[in-house]
């Protein structure tokens, strides 16, 4: 009740935004309506429709990094698109850090963009890359044009990316932690092979777990302060691919579940599981990044 | 339970149908059952099958008029097969009416069918048009052959369309209609956008909003009195495009909710959203509705 | 919760396989992931990836016989993979016996692998012959390379194929094949048609059940003794073909409901119904076996 309540919150600003009315609850939505009844149709097309060159800003996941975007980012360049792809710190050749933090990382993001001054992103965040997103949008929303979700987590207000889980699930990531004996996670092979790689051939799935990593689960673990990007009027959009079970389907889906969070958002679908299709089928994966991106 | 109960009943009569033997209840079923032991197979072979002609009668929804089916009903005719699409009251030319009620939209639509003499119909509704498929089956249930709920609505037995929606969709509705102070519900563009072309380029999604006028809410709102429907042998089908989130996927969404309503139906399934396929995918909708219409 | 709680289970152990560690509760699912850390590479390189001769062993499900595989059978030899297809005791040219034992059943399955010695079997149930699939791995865990669930029963340990339908379906199977008088479940076409044949052309629908006959009740009532499967280390995958609405979608679909009965699975997924597609697209399904099948 709670959840779908919140669609119409966010939709309601983004009106509000567009028709320059000031609304502030659901009894406004009325006004709103009203305004539309006269809506100018030149008001449209003043929206930026320049949708040939998008800037994308790419935020990898867990047990990834930059190069997971390597082959989509091409396949979106060659399309006439601006890729940014900030590798997080904790992964990849940052990945010396194994206590790093969500600010930290959080930071990192905020600090690429600026420092490149990088304004009307697509900021598109996978599996953790979505708790990043939501931070990051919180500390710079005026250089965001769109949220993209992609088979992404959204956690809710005090919330971690561990509440997500099914409980067994949540439990065992603790448990592999603790035994790391510094804050790490290594997903064994064969969950990789059958949860993350399922459409994989056991040769494209050994190929990718070879760059997998030891992951710091702290960033997974910690509550965040996400309040104001849930008051935030940024459009978002959720990308599900249908075979991506890192999440299992049912009750703590990638989609409805986690995109349900969102509230208001727009939805589009593709074939693929959660870690091998942006490698094999990269000009799919950068068509459904632009369905998802534009405006 | 009580909706999986009704799977089974018109199931048990379309088998008594093409039996012919008179059941009454579900213990019948295994005079069915029995019958179709010795079941000639000669008899199967009866079934008219021409399906390369078939007679559809396609019912837009709400904020729509005819043009939403001119590329599907164009391919279907290039196929071979026969296609009306009745306007409905209060939309496009009609839609002088604002106070046009769920009766008017249905008596228009049976004498449509009864001036043209049409029979052996594939009715198809969309959205809203679902329930006017089902009350105008209510009334011509011998001149159609098979009903097709495309993304439609399927109110049970005195219920509206707004019962169908989740709680603060359905109250924001009520609001936009009450402000627009001559009861109609104009979808602001940022819904439409996101909400119904979703799949849809910027440029493509303001096209189509171009046409989407104020819609009566009135039939919306409309108690309708479905019992000869529930108790109708018309076989029936449920087609749904994956990507249509019109209504939200979950708890509120058009399969399986909606559809689950029907109790048997045949399932059809395709990609696409609630608005823009139909006009940019029209030979894989036709397909869709072929499959969905046929015996 | 006990479901999700055996996601882990399989997990673990196939982790422990992996590794050669002694493990036997989640605790030491900390093992693991430790031993993990320094997971040699050339282990993962041990692995058998001659993953272009895999040897299928194809259980059909009930009204269906061994011709329901011909042309996916051939599809997959003409990739060079081995494909053996028995025919179940009480269906096809073996089907006298409309007394069949759930117990008969299973061991002529055995009896056939073990006659013709095939080890490393890909053993892949269709619809009821996910409970044949189940109950021939207890009895030659050490023949099965991995299990395959396509559109598949997976009922819990103690509980026949019968409990997972919805209960009005249950119930009217009963009544069926009380009223047979023999014992045996003929489907009535017009069921068959849409809920089994959904994608088929009425022609396509009217073939497919000209040689469906009457499925003996008794194996899909029987209560299973599944405690052993439930405990194997075998790795499972579950095959999903969208439109196959033999059972329903919702509470008691085939995927995410009886699927999760495995716990932890790799899950594939296609386009495609319970009884037309295995026929009209073999070299798509052919596709999906392998990729369900392979290590």
């Amino acid at each position: 009740m709670n959840l779908i309540k919140r669609i119409m919150i966010p939709l309601g600003v983004t009106v509000i935004v567009l028709l320059g009315v000031q609304l502030g609850n659901l009894h406004d939505y009325a006004k709103a309506a009203d305004s539309n009844q006269e809506f100018p149709k030149n008001e449209i097309s003043k929206i930026n429709t320049s949708q040939n060159n998008l800037t994308f800003v790419l935020i990898h996941g867990s047990w990834a990094d930059v190069s997971f975007f390597d082959e989509t980012a091409a396949a979106l360049r060659k399309q006439g698109h601006t890729v940014y792809v900030p590798e997080l710190p904790g992964h990849g050749v940052l990945n010396k850090d194994k206590n790093v933090t969500h600010e930290q990382i959080t930071n990192a993001v905020v600090d690429y963009i600026k420092k490149k001054d990088l304004k009307n992103i697509v900021l598109l965040g996978h599996s953790f890359g979505g708790t990043v997103i939501m931070t990051v949008s919180q500390q710079t929303p005026d250089r965001i044009r769109r949220l993209v979700f992609f088979n992404a987590f959204v956690p809710l207000n005090g919330e971690s990316l561990y509440d997500q889980l099914p409980p067994p699930i949540k439990e065992t990531f603790g448990k592999l932690s603790q035994a790391s004996g510094d804050g790490t996670i290594l997903l064994p092979f064969p969950l990789f092979r059958d949860a993350f790689a399922n459409t994989a051939s056991l040769e494209e799935a050994k190929a990718l777990y070879s760059k997998v990593k030891p992951e710091p689960a702290r960033p997974l673990e910690q509550k965040l302060d996400l309040k104001k990007f849930y008051e935030l009027q940024i459009p978002k959009s959720y990308l599900n691919l249908t075979e991506d079970t890192a999440l299992p389907h049912g009750d703590y889906a990638w989609h409805p579940k986690q995109s349900s969070h969102l509230g208001f958002f727009r939805y589009i679908e593709g074939d693929g599981d959660h870690f091998t299709t942006v490698h094999t089928e990269p000009r799919m994966i950068a068509e459904k990044f632009v369905e998802a991106g534009r405006d």
